[in-house]
């Protein structure tokens, strides 16, 4: 259960509301975000509603049955919006394309790639500078100084960052170089990481955990959701499989039933969801046929010499001719929802 | 190595071929297929290769790296077609449609299918008669008499008729009542059966296994293939993973992949592959985008009433806005090809 | 639920019973093994149990709530024991062992494996004719000669013989040169092999699916019980899992679930399940520790010669001496049983 | 390549060391840590390992081929051994039992259970105040205050203790209030948290991650044996599998393995492992004669009131049946290795 209490509910008000929630034998969460304020309570117990409905203090209530609760579509049915800027929003209604390089190396390839993607219309760059790898000893990013310059060159062009973000000390040291902060898929499940993130007023974009079922998904987003931050993208990025052929099996599956089941906007990364360059296209339009919101891909001027991932990455002419298509798959996707409505 | 011989190789040229095979150190398999006469040479020996190509019989050599020989594309360039009647070919220029219900349930069931079937232009119906079911007390198909009724029907109608064949004795049973036969999840590893249907022509549709890896699955095609059968479409319908939301996890990555490494046509069954109604039109323009060459779809007149996978069988209503579509989206992905062209 | 009902149950009897399960909303399938008549009944409706139990012709009645009935320990308390002669009884007081090499190759390799395993007081010996292999052109065994070879070279030294049956047709050709059936993994959801071989009067030794769930093994083990062989016993063979440093992962938590839930012997395949000589040893005294009723392993007297499985299979010097360290493991775990007691 | 130095490796030798180094093409790492210095090498080139080997200041070279190299047993033939205090040493030589609830709840139960732990002999306490909890409205423990409490209460009873630290900022918090550091399956990967343990001088039980091969278990040791930390035991938990009947599927194979590739003790998590108290002392045992070096278990004096983990924590009467049958194992696996050098 959700309820959602009035902006300007009294001190008194919320005591009562508390006290009867307990009564209930519910157990009561109270979340401030940026945009409302909630308890979530967790039980079983059946009563009559209006017990709560009719309190001073409480806007509405909703039964939740799903085990994450705010991030659910039952008590939400409204698609979540998420706004970068005054001219850049994420959201179901259009097509967030999210690229760059798989680790920012340095001033000059920074440069080439802004260039690149404001050729293209791409507002979003991602670029890693703290790199999880399996092995100690392999290139681990660039860091905080990397991040700044980073941060700047993009800033300079109305450019949007995201970046992932390792550990909780790193959040508030890297928040005024990001847009969006990026949980990669071995932090999908720190919590202390989600809890942090959630205290925060900018978007985090969460990719789901290597071998993670939706519902533990949807849990970590609730982790940061309840801890106060609704700006929430969900990310399906390739779960492992037995299959060898390819580094993941990007689960296109997820898209509809995540975009069914919570209203936060829902992307897809085929690069990591297949590893391989010459698929990344395909894979790309697949997902947005299986309805992504969004997209975020490798790209790399040289990914031969790239310090990592190059063998996932496109190299700017691929890239070119595949947000040809990503743009003309997203307008037929458009045509092809009227056409339902006929 | 595949060695492709001359359609009249004689007995001492075949001979004197396999005699120089043996002395490289190679082991040789002759195959006979509807469509030429190969000898595969498994072996890792360096030579000239024109010890080989020179003699007489030996139309020519292909180095084929790949752990399956016969359905890789390192010796196939062109792309398989198969043809099922004048007017019906299986290929990679177009798309092809098999519908219908899980099981064959009654002649009604069939009449009203064939009708939907016939309304909509689709040429391919698929349906049960023999049932693998994990439990001995479930409902088993109606056997062949089932299929008698099933095939006349279709017949009549000018529908094609796909269905499942579970063990050998079956092959030559049902051969009459059949135009494609299918080979089922559990039977993807089923090495007599897949022997026993390369001794026929007819198409065989062959399911990936639960959990088999692509490598597994083009090994069982090269199973059919080596008998004599080149007739064989590959089928993605879901893997086995750890999400429990739905009942396998659909791998369009499978699809590209299978596309790029064989010249066989690639087939996508959306019903099994998420296996919720809800999700099954949004799955099928998926796999199209991921360049699928067919799908196999689960429909039913009355899918709360089916005996069998109600749950993921879309009714008329549902199947005919599903086809729009898929048409509406093969036109489109011919637009799209075109571009690249540009 | 599961009605025994009486060795000479009338017809008139028989109909009335079925008559009132019909009555009650039950589905009744009959059942008529070595052992005993049962009816299977499935269904959900609540009723006084002595409506069924009073009737003429009924020994008596279980209710099963395990989806698998009648290899269900929820109405056979006493765990089964399955003869092969009167002095070689696979139960759950002892400890079996089939030892033997993965493909019978020769009459010399069977004549001293025949000798080594009669020098050890083994009984049972493993080999394979007929071998389930990824590709066609591997060596696929020598066939039903070779099972008669080695079934004569086994029967005069007293030995018996395990060998995998891969279909149908075989089951017949195979019966008289066989002591036990065996069911490879690639079989185990082989419905028309599992039916055939509950037609038949030898124990089947049935492993378990590469990627199958406990509950699907004992659905598979119910397709034979219910076509009239109760003699049969399950076999851990390790699953399919992201390890790649072995071939397969051991499951030995199935061990004690399946003797807790099923009153059939358990096996485990060390061999098998681990893939890797040096490691099988170490893993055939863990299972036993894990409560297996038996032991299933490759033995090879040159396994770096082996046609198959080589890699995991034990020499006779490492034969011999996991023997000795089996026997006294099974000493001491009956004397930890009766460490209990005290 | 692995590099000893010798303690007093002056400055300018250790440049001409690294020189020599990146002349070669190897990429040199220096690690310092409690026990020695070395510089870890990376790279392929082919020399003569001479020109290293003779330098001043070079204690010994070690080639180690496997991808983490200070964890390997190729350059370390004796086992690692851990000390806690001047009489509790976790190695190989015997067998380290850790006990105790999956959360501390409040100071009668930490009494409770290290009177009983006493009683048994059981030198090592587990106990989380952290708990990761896939949903934010779960008890996620007592936090730093319940540390302290647990900590004095064990410390004053000679007991050592286990507990799971989640996050970089804490390690520094619970130093103190530790004997051994706990890293759970969620952060097996958090690279930065391993980073983080590598710079103290406490031991680190590392569990294994919940879909992660051993490869992957192995480099995260390398991350605190590279930071400077030596003292690591590696833990088999359970892995992930398409098994529901259990929590996870306990991988015994690891023990063997893990024992052999490094030459870290290694534990085994049967609790996790299986997570049904009714097969946690077979699962036990089946451990020991897979090798394991230490156990770690969930216990509850009350496992049906306990606030997590209930389901698998064992209460004293079976916990007390399990020690006792645990010694009884592991004096046998002593007879049994002594058997074989007979």
């Amino acid at each position: 259960m959700i309820i959602q209490t009035t902006p300007h509910c009294s001190m008194p008000e919320m005591e009562q509301i508390l006290q009867e929630i307990n009564k209930l034998g519910y157990k009561p969460a109270r979340v401030e975000t940026q945009y409302g304020s909630y308890i979530v309570c967790v039980g079983t117990a059946e009563f009559d509603i209006r017990l709560l409905g009719n309190l001073s203090g409480v806007r509405d209530i909703h039964m939740v049955r799903d085990q994450s609760k705010l991030v659910s579509r039952q008590w939400k049915v409204k698609s979540s919006e998420i706004s970068l800027g005054p001219d850049m929003v994420i959201s179901r209604n259009d097509l967030t394309l999210a690229m760059g390089p798989c680790s920012i190396e340095n001033e000059e390839q920074v440069e080439d790639m802004v260039a690149f993607l404001k050729s293209q219309g791409v507002r979003l760059m991602r670029g890693g500078v703290f790199k999880p790898r399996s092995s100690p000893y392999s290139f681990r990013g660039l860091g905080l100084e990397g991040l700044k310059m980073f941060y700047n060159k993009c800033n300079e062009a109305g450019i949007f960052v995201v970046t992932e973000v390792m550990q909780v000390s790193q959040v508030a040291e890297m928040y005024d170089y990001v847009d969006v902060f990026q949980v990669g898929t071995r932090n999908a499940q720190n919590f202390n990481l989600l809890d942090e993130l959630g205290k925060v007023d900018k978007p985090v974009l969460l990719k789901r955990g290597m071998s993670s079922t939706l519902d533990e998904l949807l849990a970590s987003a609730e982790y940061i959701f309840s801890n106060g931050n609704e700006k929430i993208i969900l990310c399906e990025r390739g779960v492992r499989t037995f299959e060898r052929a390819y580094r993941n099996t990007l689960d296109l599956n997820a898209i509809p039933y995540l975009k069914e089941k919570s209203h936060l906007p829902v992307f897809s990364d085929p690069s990591h969801g297949i590893g391989l360059r010459a698929f990344v296209e395909t894979m790309s339009l697949a997902s947005l046929m299986a309805g992504a919101d969004g997209l975020i891909m490798e790209i790399h001027r040289q990914p031969e010499r790239a310090m990592s991932d190059g063998q996932q990455s496109l190299n700017f002419d691929e890239a070119r001719r595949c947000i040809r298509k990503i743009r003309e798959t997203v307008k037929f996707r458009k045509e092809l929802a009227l056409l339902e409505d006929l």
